[in-house]
């Protein structure tokens, strides 16, 4: 293989180190005569003893370093080393048809899995994971083998994978990783929104040559380039270090923007603010001069659990957003699970194409209990700062009012109860789904506020799944297709006097800021990393020149059209 | 259980017959000690025997009623039945093991289904689904049960299943199939579309009480109400029976406007066109009176088969269509298969949303070979008819223009080849994704015409499966996002003097109709069973009347509002 990869670019960033591959075994053992059944035994309660030392000491290490929720994952494995159904099973199959340790656990295992996986339930299946990942811990001891998984990374590397999920990304521990390089994932997917919101260079899509790469091997990754170098040579090695140098540099001139307002050449000003998935996201904002919270992602406090989380936990956090925001906006919105993001501890049904199903709102609506803990819980923290609910995945009015109305009956009962609530909150939603920007002059009646989720938009609105590489071709922000239904949204909420906003991917590329900016979008929500950029290029930009174009950029055949035309004048403005 | 079931009216009309049940077995042997392996040795070869024989009667059947084609599946399984890997396997591990044909049995085709699916290859999972079918043909005869396929069907008979996929529905013998029930589906799956083709009457998503249905039940089937009744009182028969006279006399009323013209009492005058599916509709097609074909589904053509058809057999199939439509306009569909519509004989990728997928016009401009030979034999067939040729999932122009310019290339080439072309070859899109229909001013510049997939662009506009009963309150055909893209489609198509059609299930509902009339829909194409509930409804509304209210009904603010709206007036002028 070459020594070079390219991938899409997800975050921005250099970085040097070791690469560290994650990779769950694909050993599948076979059948075989064991001459010793006592000493197989014997091998498969060593790798017993083996692997419960290891989950322990990970255990303890995620609980010091993440807390004890996040560690409770490994709890259930150590009980599943006790698992008699597993485990005894193993050794009267040892015994029994005189075979090796490694088919035994494979065998009974597999069993297990299949079982567990027969029974069609969310649970049940999550606990199918937990044994595959347990046995495979246990055969990679059998076999003599280091098992990997990413909370075990203890010194600096570049995390190479086939793809992380949210819960691996949740195990980060940004000390020691650098980078990652992926094999899967598009742009919009997770593990390459995480890695914005964590601030680290991450490269995904990478290829199946991902799956070649030597652990150990050096590797430098540019995501500036979405380029992958494996074992560079010195002089490789030193250009990248001077590159990453200068965008140290670059961005330490940046940085210089943190406290100046975000104001065109002409005085138009907009307010930048920050897409977040935790509350340890909330330094990263703050450093990098948000204006406010545009989307605070509550699916996360509801991930890497095995419960949902109670009113007490959400308002705590709810809470603490707020105060660390200090006054400044922070719209937070409700659940958005089902789609590509699941729960271990809820059913949702198997939908054949879960971007089309029930999720988001949807859900909550079916599922109300769910949802009022989370409305009074965010009720109960109005009061720490200035609080805006917003609701995902709204298609109908119905559906609005609706939502409207549960808010409505929690805070009665909320002031009946005797607590304090802000009446300054805003509620608004995403306009995501193509049939609300096509009413949105209805649903601006109804709502204080609009903000445009373009990962969503863009994918419903061209048919085209944002995780499907086959179909990425069609995503295109800056499609006249999609800029008329922005432009739509936008004049809509402007003749109702309400605000819009984005938090889609398209709020922080550089090509379509000079049109949002134009059409008059009032607040860009965008990764902590992508707001000083997006300050420096706004400061340059004259908001009435822009806003005159827009309608020729309307009238364009394509995105092709548009973008040259957009970077005809960047160029010559830079 | 009660003695009635509510689903989903999928086909209208009303069947009173006995239940046939069509029940793949379920049953799972377990291991267990065989006293005499001679004797499941010999068990098993007259198990061997009997399916041997009851699949070739089923080939021939199959052969003689529907085509050699058709029967090319039985061809298959009977070589399953010969091969060493399932049947030499099975002998052995009787002998051997000591164990029960059953299990045996079980257990080799198992391993041999899981081989073929972990390939990750779609033939091979098709073939999977063929060992499943044939072991538990053979698995049914161990046991001296029946085992269920459609196309043994002899007797008349309401046809009961979980689903029926296109292949089940291609074995329906009309001969003796009243009309069918299934557990789940909604009005626009597969098998509710094939069966308003059919002109059967049928209920669909009718939930998992269908499973209790035990066969010979003598059934009601009520399809104008979604209902079906189990073994009625002498009572219910006779109600019943006279519902049924009366709903066969008005249909007798209805054939009378079968050659009468389709114009609204003002004179306004519209096309009435049918979807087909299969040659074999076209009969029904000109039975019902309508003007064209408006959508020919070419997919058909690909299914239940081994190979893709080459250009001879398109070219003859699309020749034999346009004779019989004799002159009439007979828009063909270039082929739409990913999405829910799969090919056994083509790889096409796993997708997590195939909605989102690499589907349709996608797919054909990634395979253009493919592509290429159903151009030329649709370019060849032309001069036979009045073709008009249709590309569906268009969502940007440079895949319209990529289309164009393949066409254009065929046309060269056959004319080159001193193939005769017709110069009246309209070539027009679908309007199915809501980016097409957005931007449908610049596509009207380049088509001579759209058509209106609804179906699709209800579940893009909506972001809601049209196939996931979870989220089927979003199927709104009548809500005022959709008629505005559809108002916008028509205005931008009459700005060009192009003329606008309508293929989804909406051109066919009653509440639909005066809208679309209203505002100006030139061509509605619908089940052959719906023309002529159409025209009589067309030719008793005033289209300039319902012209005056687009506006009013455009600016409403549910689909509730709008229906109640137009049923208003329905009532009054009737």
């Amino acid at each position: 293989m070459s020594n070079r990869l390219e991938g899409i670019a997800a975050s921005p960033g250099i970085a040097i180190a070791p690469a560290y591959v994650l990779k769950h075994t694909a050993y599948v053992p076979t059948r075989s005569a064991a001459e010793d059944p006592a000493f197989e035994a014997h091998r498969f309660r060593e790798a017993l003893a083996q692997a419960k030392q290891e989950l322990q000491s990970i255990r303890d290490l995620t609980e010091a370093r993440l807390g004890a929720q996040k560690a409770e994952i490994f709890e259930a494995h150590l009980l599943l080393l006790e698992d008699p159904d597993l485990i005894d099973v193993v050794f009267e199959r040892i015994e029994k048809e005189r075979i090796h340790a490694e088919f035994a656990l494979y065998d009974v295992s597999q069993g297990f899995i299949d079982m567990l996986l027969a029974m069609d339930n969310e649970l049940l299946r999550e606990r199918a994971a937990d044994v595959r990942d347990v046995s495979g811990r246990m055969l990679s001891r059998l076999r003599g083998e280091a098992y990997s998984t990413i909370s075990d990374i203890a010194e600096e590397a570049i995390v190479i994978a086939e793809d992380l999920t949210p819960s691996d990304t949740a195990q980060l521990d940004l000390q020691v990783v650098r980078g990652f390089v992926t094999e899967i994932g598009s742009r919009t997917s997770h593990s390459a929104i995480m890695a914005r919101s964590l601030g680290i260079p991450a490269i995904v899509g990478a290829g199946e040559e991902v799956r070649q790469i030597v652990p150990g091997t050096t590797i430098i990754l540019d995501a500036s380039e979405g380029r992958v170098i494996l074992d560079p040579s010195p002089e490789e090695l030193d250009a990248y270090r001077q590159k990453k140098e200068q965008y140290d540099r670059r961005r330490s001139e940046l940085a210089k923007l943190k406290d100046q307002p975000t104001a065109s050449k002409d005085g138009h000003t907009v307010e930048l603010a920050a897409n977040i998935g935790s509350t340890e996201d909330l330094q990263k904002v703050l450093d990098n001069g948000a204006e406010g919270v545009g989307l605070f992602r509550t699916e996360f406090l509801y991930m890497g659990r095995s419960t949902f989380p109670t009113e007490e936990e959400q308002f705590s956090v709810y809470k603490h957003v707020l105060e660390k925001m200090d006054g400044k906006p922070v719209v937070i919105r409700t659940l958005d699970i089902g789609g590509d993001k699941e729960l271990s501890y809820m059913k949702l049904p198997q939908e054949s194409n879960p971007f089309l199903g029930l999720r988001a709102l949807r859900l909550c609506l079916d599922r109300q209990d769910l949802f009022r803990t989370q409305l009074r819980a965010l009720l109960r923290a109005s009061r720490y700062g200035l609080l805006k609910i917003m609701f995902p995945m709204i298609a109908v009015l119905e559906e609005l009012e609706e939502a409207k109305r549960l808010l409505q009956e929690e805070k009665a009962k909320l002031l009946q109860e005797g607590h304090a609530i802000s009446d300054k909150i805003e509620v608004g939603m995403m306009i995501e789904v193509p049939a609300a920007a096509l009413a949105a002059d209805q649903f601006a009646k109804e709502v204080d506020f609009f903000s445009i989720g373009t990962n969503d938009l863009i994918q419903y609105t061209m048919a085209a799944d944002r995780m499907n590489e086959q179909v990425a071709y069609l995503y295109q922000p800056c499609h006249p297709a999609i800029l008329r239904l922005i432009h739509m949204v936008i004049q809509a909420a402007e003749a109702e006097g309400r605000w819009v906003g984005m938090c889609g991917e398209m709020a922080g590329d550089e090509t379509a800021i000079p049109l949002l900016l134009g059409m008059g979008l009032h607040e860009f929500s965008m990764s902590a990393s992508s707001i000083l950029p997006a300050r420096a290029l706004i400061r340059d930009l004259n908001k009435a020149e822009w806003s005159g174009r827009i309608p020729q950029v309307l009238a364009m055949r394509s995105q092709a059209d548009i973008t040259d035309y957009v970077n005809k004048f960047l160029r010559s403005e830079a």
